[in-house]
Order: C-alpha cells, then structure tokens, then sequence
C-alpha cells in the first residue's frame, strides 16, 4: 500500500464517490507522478484515507477506505512564537511529528510581523507536509494571535517551555492521558519576557524545561513534538 | 553567568593564564558584542568553562574556573545518511540537543558528495552551535565515511533507525546506562537499502522505530537526539 501515492483532496472536491481534481492536482499525478486513467493513488480526506483510481484528466473515484494509524493518540496543540527565520522548518517536522494545530503568536520579542500570505503558504506547507508523511490529519494552522490573545483563551493542559528559569523537565510531570489534549508553547529568540511568563503562569500554564541546554527558538518546538509523541506512543 | 558572552579558545591559544585572541574573536568581542578592555565573557575551553577579562586588542586573562553541567550523561554518537539539504540544520540542532559526535555517511541513496570545504564549515557550525547552547564540549565532525566502513567500526549500543519495517519503538528498548555509550544511525531520503539494512543487524545494529509516521532525513536525526536526551536527562 506504501507504494501509492497521497493527495489531499477537499470535502467540495466529491460528488458521491467521484473526486474532481484540481488543475494542480491534475498536473501533479499526471505530469510529475505520469500515472495514467486506471493508475491508483491514495486521497486523503481527513480523516480517512480513501484508495482512489484515476478515471479521466478530471476525475477520479474512491473506492474503500484503508484503515491507517499514524495519529497521535493525543492532540497536541502548538503556540509558537514566530522566529525570525524557520517556521516553515518547524510546520513541517512538527507535522511529521503529529502536531494537531499550530498556533503562530506575536510575542514580546517578535521581530517578524507576518504578511497575509504567508498564512496560506503555511498551510499548504502542512497539507504536503501530512501527504508525505502519509497523515491522515492536516494540522490546522491557526491565525497569527498576540500572545496574550493566545494565553486568553481556554486550554486544556497547558505547558509553557521557558529557559534560564528554574523548571521541571516536561517528561517528569504527570501528563494528561491519551483521548485528552494538551499544548504547549515555545517562545522567541530571546525567550518570553518575565512578564509573560507571569501572564501566562496566571493563566494557567505549567512552565517546563526541555532539558538542559538552551535550544533555538526553531529548535525548541521540534523537541517538544518529539518528546510528546515519543511519550504517548510508548505509553 | 549567563549574560556572559561564550567564546570558543583553542589549547594553542592560552599560554599561562593569557589567551592570545584570534582576529577572527577580536573583531567578535569588540565590534561585534561592543566588548571593551575590562569587560567579561566566558572561554570555552572544552571540557572547561573560564571566567575571562579582556586585556587589550589581542589578549585576554582567564580568571577562575565556572562549574558547569549541560553535557547529558551519556556520550551519543550520531551517523547521518548525509541528506541533500539540510544537514547544517542537523549539525546545529543535535548540537543543541547534546550531541557528541556525528559521522557523516555516504549510502546508498546519497546523492550528496560532499567538497573537502564542507567539513571545515561543518566543524565551525558544531563550534558556534556549541557556543550559543553553552556546552563545554563541541562536538566533533568526522571525516565522512562510506556506511560500509561506519558499520565496520566498533560500536557499544549501535542502533540503526528504520521506516517501513517493523521495529521496535527505541523508547522500549533497554537503553543502555548512563555513562556508557550509544550510537544511533539514522538514514537518507528514502530510507536505508535493504542491503544496508542487513549489513548493519549483521554489524550488531538494532534496528529501531522513531514513531509511527514517516520522518524526512533532516527530521529524523533531531527526533532521535531528543528522545534520548529526554531519556538521559529524566532517568
């Protein structure tokens, strides 16, 4: 089944079990895959995978779903403060690493103000990010917030990351169960800003520790997926 | 301490206590960090931290010895499939993460040959990555090798990390205990060949799974140094 390959296909794309593909997706399974009608592919309609066959340059036609288990058992949500260069790195590992939304804020110390569209880029960085890493999920990338807007809204399990403060390591803390959700947030270069480490604690957040070294604001939010998933995959 | 800037001395450049400033760290501390005679920063001189003091232009004084502990307990030695971009990002994030050593490999799949230059670039990445991190050992970049030859040498706790076979989680394995030694391997754009595979569980390499998704060549290495340093730094 690994040999097929994925595209992600929208819920307006069908009409019963026929898909009709977008000119890029055309051009994609016919110019760079060179399939032909008949030739199959995988089309990911989160959150199913769908064994499809090409009929003409149009369409194509799903015909069963394959079970697949790539997810998380944990929906893991991501505050990032945008660094200044990156984050396309960092929506791609942490979608290979199972992240359920991303949510860019502007911080303190931000220094990137993002145009609009970048927004849209990113998240087709994460729908080809989830079609190669053969998710059946495509992380959500949420609007840019403040990140006191962030922090203000209601979250379940809550998890800071902070440097150069005293903080337990994330894995020695009782994290929530699998079926729960959790998120965490990794600040700028620099680190977040005393007062909002406050603001934040206030609202709720554990602050915690990566480890023992100081880890780049690209680095940071690669090594808490890692660690998160790592932890609900073995337990 | 930690406002301290951290810059790297070689052996050759301390005589007594004096260090003798390259011109290369003498435009660093004065025109780049606005250092003047009298000011502080910190000599990384592995496996030490010192305390130092500007003198003039050329020289500084080292003053006293700092306790350190960013260094995980155990030493891990990374062989990278050298990917066809990226690997710099590999060299600053595992440095990042704690890293030892890292020996670039040429497989199979390699489409990288690497230019004598690269190795020098690396090795200062690994220096500077040291540096910003505040580790008190840089890691070393070895010279690359073919992976035939970097299976061949021995190995205490070799691993090897596959996708698309059936392994192990490497978080369920017995890892080996602190103050020992580890070596993980992870692989190319589109994995090891399944005679590298073999070559490597012949060699004595375990084979290992990093998690239920697909990773990139770039992701994987960070993934693997994250979860054993989370492993080392916890237990």
């Amino acid at each position: 089944m690994t040999q097929w390959q994925r595209v992600a296909i929208a819920p307006e794309q069908l009409d019963n079990d026929i898909i009709r593909l977008t000119p890029q997706q055309q051009h994609y399974l016919y110019r760079v895959l060179r399939l032909q009608p008949g030739d199959r592919f995988i089309a990911l309609m989160q959150p199913e995978w769908w064994l499809s066959e090409l009929c003409d340059l149009e369409t194509a036609q799903r015909l069963e779903m394959i079970p697949m288990q790539t997810e998380l058992a944990i929906a893991i949500t991501l505050i990032v403060a945008l660094p200044k260069n990156g984050f396309e790195e960092i929506i791609r590992c942490c979608t290979e690493l199972g992240v359920m939304e991303i949510i860019p804020v502007i911080s303190d110390r931000t220094l990137l103000k993002p145009r609009p569209q970048k927004l849209e880029r990113w998240r087709r960085i994460a729908t080809e990010s989830a079609e190669q890493c053969e998710r059946q999920h495509i992380p959500t990338i949420a609007d840019p917030l403040s990140f006191t807007q962030a922090i203000q809204t209601s979250h379940i399990h809550p998890y800071l990351a902070v440097t150069r403060i005293s903080a337990p390591h994330l894995l020695t803390l009782p994290l929530p169960s699998p079926s729960e959700a959790i998120l965490i947030a990794t600040g700028p270069e620099g680190g977040w800003t005393p007062q909002e480490v406050e603001g934040a604690t206030i609202a709720g957040f554990q602050p915690i520790s990566l480890g023992q070294r100081i880890l780049r604001a690209v680095t940071a939010p690669v090594v808490a997926l890692s660690l998160l998933a790592g932890h609900y995959e073995i337990n």
